[in-house]
């Protein structure tokens, strides 16, 4: 039993702090800890198609800004085979054929699909790719055979979908050997959940609600953002008692802040309960806590800011390495494809007299 | 303005007459005509899978029979381009990114697909592959250029959804050149609008009736059939005369008998207009009506069969023709679907730096 990891986005915009939390941060521990036959990140331009047909020129140009967010925060294209959706045609024809196994009320059911139809506003105009890309992203997870599938605790009912085509393919077609390995979901489980809220205090780090801090950021312009950022309105003179709840600095303490920045940017304190301690009972100003978050922040996006240069050096050569990578994920779908085929008695050569 | 014409079948079951008068005849006279740059023959087995995927064996098998009936009929492979649908990946990727163009609703106010539903009791249970296939017969039309689209009567909406597919592909992509043509539909203008009926008086010949004579079956099965054909309830004893409305066997007549088919097997009629004569004043009786019938189409059928017996000795050659045609077709769509990612910017290597 192979070990093989699937995971990817969407290219509809620069990855934040929210995606380096939820995922990123969890790829790169996955990459180093190497217990994986494969692993596997998709570039989902095709996905992203679905709700971006109109706005081709952000999925087009986003795909290469994504794939350096993914080098700049660690991934190593090495270890890691980065890749393009629509460079792997054997995904389409696999959804063609996992689409008679799926229907549509099943499709409208889905709690995910639901909300999202509700959040985009699809209500009279949905298109029909949209509303399959459930089925889409089954295609994608069983082509590569993936066993281990980071996701957000939102993507969940994907993964029963796609359980539920492989059992529905299974039964249908009951092929002579087993073509697709059983995914399993792994969620963040960070004190944060890994979610990380947006600067202004809302829920999520977004890009349309402009309250992200991107990896890509400047050191001026993370510091500008930090120094906006959501605390506590009660909170006036520095001798005021503060609140924890809902004080998004605190929020990013909890989620990058550890001993050693301390150590090294706010000897006073020894953690970041005592930190919380005295900014609770009062007497530590807002200002002193959003520059210590810059500087914990800063340490983070460093390095990540400098790969990025490196990057940007190497544009041809990033492209070239998707290319090459998309080949190696086409013919590892190409091989599920086959077997699929097989399954359904569509390879007619199996027909032929000898 | 190049002329190409498309057309196709399900792979579902052997082709009876109807299916003769319907298109058959036409596409052998359009062969023969030679009016056009490339004539693709489809046998849609992806389609015919959408509402029989758990009838895999009925597509399998039916398909080198369905190809059977077409070099039976007269349709000449080294002419017609006849190819496998599953064989020609590009039709499911363009199917993808028009899917994003169509909305549900839409589809779902399809006339033909609402008919087509309630058909097939899909009510409940309708899989999206089904919901979508007039996306898919888009991309099937489009992909080859298709100028010229034999279809019945029933399946104009499939062409103007295309039409709107092609509208919003342009609209939404603005391709530079012109990728697509504009398909036109030429419908049977026949006698009988191309629709024969059963040989039990129901609207339509078709297999699940059970009404229908297959171009396959032999004289035997044929004479029984005819002897066994509905005509007049009413016209029992010779000399009552006789009403041709809902009489099968004239319904036939009209689709197959000439006046050279009475001077050979009915010379005491100059044609089909005294033959009618005589049955509606009486004194005819419809065994002797009904053998004339068999004489007629046994004529058709007679040279069917031989080239038939000589298929059924070259089933291999058969299959390696549709795979190698199925190459031809596969490179005309990619080169479609390569001008459509164009437009859509997908095509990355474009995006680099010489």
């Amino acid at each position: 039993m192979k070990n093989i990891i699937l995971t990817g986005d969407r290219p509809t915009g620069n990855l934040h702090l929210g995606h380096y939390v939820g995922s990123l941060k969890k790829r790169v521990e996955l990459q180093e800890e190497g217990n994986f036959d494969r692993f596997y990140i998709m570039v989902a331009d095709t996905q992203a198609l679905t709700d971006n047909a109109n706005n081709i020129d952000k999925v087009k140009n986003n795909l290469i800004q994504v794939v350096i967010d993914y080098i700049s925060a660690g991934i190593d294209p090495n270890k890691v085979t980065i890749f393009i959706q629509s460079r792997v045609p054997e995904l389409a024809e696999m959804t063609t054929y996992f689409m008679n196994l799926v229907t549509l009320s099943r499709l409208q059911r889905n709690p995910t699909i639901k909300e999202e139809i509700k959040h985009r506003g699809f209500e009279n105009s949905l298109p029909i790719g949209f509303i399959n890309y459930p089925v889409s992203q089954a295609a994608d997870i069983l082509a590569f055979g993936a066993t281990i599938v980071p996701v957000g605790e939102d993507q969940l009912p994907m993964i029963e979908q796609t359980n539920e085509i492989l059992n529905s393919f299974n039964y249908t077609y009951k092929p002579k050997e087993e073509i697709f390995a059983k995914p399993k979901a792994i969620i963040p489980q960070d004190k944060i959940c890994g979610r990380l809220p947006g600067l202004d205090g809302k829920v999520k780090m977004s890009k349309s609600a402009g309250n992200a801090i991107y990896l890509c950021d400047d050191e001026a312009t993370v510091k500008q953002k930090i120094m906006s950022a959501y605390t506590d309105p009660d909170h006036i003179r520095v001798n005021d008692p503060g609140k924890l709840e809902g004080n998004i600095v605190f929020a990013y303490l909890d989620a990058f802040a550890n001993d050693a920045h301390f150590e090294k940017y706010l000897p006073e304190y020894k953690n970041l309960d005592e930190l919380k301690a005295h900014y609770t009972r009062g007497g530590l100003g807002d200002v002193k806590v959003k520059l210590f978050l810059n500087n914990v922040i800063n340490e983070l996006l460093t390095p990540i800011r400098k790969r990025r240069e490196e990057c940007l050096k190497h544009i041809n050569e990033l492209y070239e390495m998707l290319f090459e990578n998309s080949l190696i994920a086409s013919a590892h779908a190409r091989e599920t494809l086959n077997k699929m085929k097989d399954a359904m008695g569509l390879n007619y050569e199996k027909l032929l007299n000898n």
